[in-house]
C-alpha cells in the first residue's frame, strides 16, 4: 500500500526538498500532495511526476481544510513559517500521522510530546540546516570522541548563509539577503550568553558585533563569527551538561561585524517605535538627526559621522556605510517608521540577490578534547555552494536533510516517537552518508595535537 | 441633591487626593465611595467623615461589581494602574458618568471620544503631575506669551521625582524609588526624538544617558536632564505645531546619568530574556561575566570594569557602582532572571525609602520667545517637598491637581465633553491659583532679555 505524504508550503526554500521527494516517491511508494497558497508555480515541476504527485491550493487560515488534508495523510512535512507548526502538529496528533519540519522545537511542540507518544507518532523537528545539519554533524564527532573514551572540553559551532566567492562582487559587505531580511536587521538584540572555561559569559547587544572572532575555513579563507543569543540550550540535547566551553555563532565575511557595529551604535537597528519622520527625509538627513550636534550647513555628514563613531574617514567601516548610501540624498521612503524598518528597506535594495548570483552555506565546528592525556583540537567544516537561483545552497541544505530524515521515518528506520530531533546516530549516520555520497555535501575534518601554548591562546 | 463621587484605587499615591476630597465633600455636597482592593487601611482616614464617605472592597477583575459601582456614581476618579482605564472609561460611557484620571490618553481612551461626547460626559485625563501639572503650568506661560503677541521659538520642559536635600544622605546617586522601580530601570529604551532649531533629533538608548543637559533650579542647585522618548507629541495639544525647538526630559541630580550610562553599557538594563544564572551567583561574578575576558583569579573586578568602561577607578561613576555593591559577594538572589530584573532587585534594596525620608518633585520649563524684535528667555520652576511618608511630594502633586480638576468638573466650571486634558485656561488658571494659595505649590519665574551670544550658547 502506498504511503500518503503531505507537504505543506512550497516556497523558494522548498525547491530541493521537492526534487528529493519526487526522486524517491516512485521507488518508496509515496503518493505526494503538495499544498501551497499559490500552487501554479508547481505545475512545471510536477509535470513528469503526475502518477504520484499533485499540487493543491491551501490556506493555512482554513482550519477545516488543514484537518481534512492531515486526515488523508500518513506523514506531513511542514515548510510553513514556524509560527504555524503548533496548529499543524496538533492536527497530526489528532489524526495519528507523523510530522517533520526544519524548525526549532518550541514550548507548544514540547507540550505535545506525551500525546504524540500515546498516538504512536513522531514529531520530527530541527531537521533542516540550522537547526538540523548542525546537530547531525556535531553529534557525529561528539559521539565518536565519547566512544573512544575522550572528554570534550570545548565546543564552538558557527554557521552562516553567505555569498559564493564568485558572487561577492563589488559589495564591500560581501553579504546579500538569502534569508529573512528582518531577522538579519534585528539579529542579536538582547544579551548573548555562552560558557567559557566554566564561566558564564554575557555580551550585551551594543558590544556583540565588536567582539566577533576570526575563523579560517580551508579553501575559503577568513570569516568572522558573532555569538548567538543562547548557546547554553545546546548542552542538554547534546549530552554536554558539564562542558566548560560552549559557544554558537553566526558567520560573516571579515569586516562585516565592525561595520554592522557602526550601524548599531548609530541607532539604526532599533525597532521599538516609529521616528515621526517624513518619507521624503533623505538618508543624509536621517544620519544628521543622530549626530550629537546639528551640523553646520555645508559640512560633510560622513566626516562628522566618522568623528562621532571614532572611526577614520577612510576606515573599512565608513567605506561600507558610504557604499550603503547613508550619506546620500536618497529618500528613506517610509513615513513614521522605526529605524530598523528604514534600514531593512535600504538593505533590501542594496543586498538584493541577482538572478545569476550563487549563495554559499558555511558551517564550522571547533572541538577540543582530551584522550589518554593528550589534548586534541579538531575542526569540522562544510561549504555548500548554490547551483543556481532555484537550487540555492540554502534550499539544498535545508531541504535535503529534511527529505532524507522523512525517508528514514517512513521506512521505519526511525523508531523513536514523540518529539525528536536528529541527535541520534540512527538518524544522522545515514543522512550524513547520503549527503556526502549523493550530493557532495561533506564535512572536512582537520585534527591536531594541541600544545599548552595553543590552548592558552 | 448630593453628587455621588466614586474613587477607584486608594494606594499610596492617593493619600493627598483623598484628603482633598474629604475636605471638600461636606461643602460641595459629595457622597464619596472609595473602592480599593484592601480597604482596611482607609478606616482611620475616614473615621471622622462617615456622614459623606465610605470605603468598600473592590476587585477590578470583577466586571459586574465595576458596572454596579459606576452605575451608582455621577463622577468616577480612577487611581488604578493605567492599563485598567479603558475598561473603566467604557463603563463610564455606558452609565453616563464623568471620569477623571492622572494617566495619559491612550488609543483606547481616544476611541471613546465621540461616544463620550454623545453621552454628554467628560473623560478628563492627564490631571496629575506629569502628565497634569506640566500641561497646566506650561500652557499658562504659552498662552500668556501668545496673548501679548509673542512668538515661541523654544520650549524645553523637565520633571523628576527625587529626594529632598535633607534626605539625600550618603547615597552618591542622590536618588531613591518614589515611583515604579521597573519603569526607572527600563527608562529610555528605544530612540528618543525631539526637535532642535527645526531639525528632527534622535538619540539611541545606548547614548541617551551620555547626553544629559545641566539645569539650575533657584535655591536647589544643579540638576541634569535626559531626553524623554517622545517630545514631538506635545506639539499638537500645546498648539506649538511649528515650534523649532521642543524637548521633554527627566531630571536627576548631577552624576546620576553618567553612572547610569555605565550600567547601560555593562548591559544590566536589558530585559529581553533570562540569563540562565543561578540565584547564588554573586554580583561580582555577574559583572565578571560581562567583561571582555575572563579575569585572572585574584584580580580586581572593579579595576577591570573601570578599564572596560574606560573610566578612572576613582571616577564618580565607579564610586556609584561600588556603592551599589556591583563588586561584592552579595548573591543576585533570583535564578534565571533578566539583567533588568536583577538590577531592579538590587536597586530596590539600595534605593529604598526610609520612613523619615522626604521626597521632592522638581519641574522646570525653559521658554525662548520673541516679542517686538526682542528675544526673551524665561524659566518657570517648581519644587515641592514631601511632608512625610504619607503626604509625599509625589502624592501631593499627583493628587491635588486631580482633586481640584474634579471639583471644577462637578461644579460645572468645565463644560467641555469627550476626552479632555487640562491645557485650557478655564481649568488651569483656577487650579494653579488654588495650588499656590492653599498649598504653597507655586512656580517661580525668571525672565531675561537674551543677547545673540546667549542664544547661540
Amino acid at each position: 500500500m502506498s504511503h500518503r505524504l503531505l507537504l505543506l508550503g512550497a516556497g523558494r526554500s522548498a525547491s530541493s526538498l521537492i526534487q528529493y521527494l519526487l526522486r524517491y516517491a516512485p521507488q518508496e511508494g509515496w503518493q505526494l500532495t503538495i499544498a501551497d497558497v499559490n500552487p501554479a508555480h508547481l505545475a512545471p515541476v510536477l509535470a513528469a511526476h503526475t502518477e504520484y504527485a499533485r499540487a493543491i491550493a491551501f490556506d493555512i487560515q482554513n482550519e477545516e481544510q488543514l484537518e481534512e488534508l492531515v486526515a488523508q495523510a500518513d506523514t506531513v512535512i511542514s515548510m510553513l513559517p514556524a509560527l504555524f507548526h503548533a496548529v499543524v502538529a496538533r492536527a497530526c496528533v489528532r489524526n495519528g500521522c507523523h510530522l517533520a519540519t526544519a524548525s526549532y522545537v518550541n514550548d507548544a511542540i514540547r507540550e505535545l510530546d506525551a500525546e504524540a507518544q500515546q498516538a504512536g507518532i513522531t514529531l520530527l523537528m530541527e531537521c533542516g540546516l540550522d537547526p538540523g545539519l548542525d546537530h547531525m554533524s556535531a553529534m557525529q564527532v561528539i559521539d565518536e570522541v565519547r566512544e573512544r573514551g575522550g572528554k570534550l572540553s570545548s565546543f564552538k559551532s558557527y554557521c552562516g548563509g553567505l555569498m559564493a566567492p564568485d558572487s561577492e562582487g563589488e559589495n564591500p559587505w560581501k553579504y546579500k539577503f538569502t534569508w529573512n531580511p528582518r531577522n538579519v536587521v534585528l539579529a542579536g538584540q538582547g544579551t548573548a550568553k555562552y560558557l567559557e572555561e566554566g564561566n558564564l559569559r554575557f555580551i550585551p547587544y551594543q558590544q556583540l558585533f565588536a567582539r566577533a572572532e576570526e575563523l579560517r575555513v580551508p579553501g575559503y579563507g577568513l570569516f568572522e563569527g558573532y555569538a548567538n543569543r543562547d548557546s547554553l540550550s545546546y548542552r542538554v540535547p547534546y549530552g554536554l551538561e558539564n562542558i566548560p566551553t560552549i559557544l554558537r555563532g553566526t558567520l560573516r565575511r571579515p569586516g562585516y561585524c565592525a561595520a554592522w557595529q557602526a550601524l548599531v551604535r548609530l541607532g539604526l537597528t532599533d525597532d521599538s517605535g516609529p521616528l515621526g519622520n517624513p518619507a521624503t527625509m533623505t538618508w543624509k538627513e536621517l544620519i544628521c538627526s543622530y549626530l550629537p550636534a546639528v551640523p553646520e550647513p555645508g559640512s560633510s555628514v560622513a566626516e562628522l559621522t566618522a568623528r562621532h563613531l571614532e572611526l577614520a574617514y577612510n576606515s573599512p567601516e565608513m567605506q561600507r556605510l558610504v557604499w550603503l548610501g547613508l550619506f546620500s540624498d536618497k529618500p528613506v521612503g517610509l513615513p513614521n517608521a522605526t529605524p530598523a524598518q528604514l534600514l531593512e528597506r535600504l538593505l533590501t535594495e542594496k543586498w538584493q540577490l541577482e538572478p545569476t548570483d550563487h549563495d554559499m552555506i558555511v558551517m564550522q565546528h571547533l572541538f577540543e578534547y582530551e584522550l589518554n592525556g593528550t589534548h586534541y583540537q579538531r575542526t569540522s567544516s562544510l561549504v555548500v555552494l548554490g547551483d543556481d537561483s532555484t537550487h540555492t545552497a540554502m534550499a539544498k541544505t535545508v531541504g535535503l536533510p529534511l527529505g532524507m530524515a522523512v525517508r528514514r521515518l517512513i521506512s521505519g528506520q526511525l523508531v523513536q516517537r514523540g518529539v525528536v530531533i536528529p541527535t541520534h546516530q540512527s538518524l544522522y549516520e545515514p543522512i550524513l552518508a547520503e549527503l556526502a555520497s549523493d550530493y557532495g555535501i561533506r564535512f572536512e575534518e582537520q585534527e591536531m595535537v594541541a600544545t599548552r601554548s595553543m590552548l592558552a591562546g
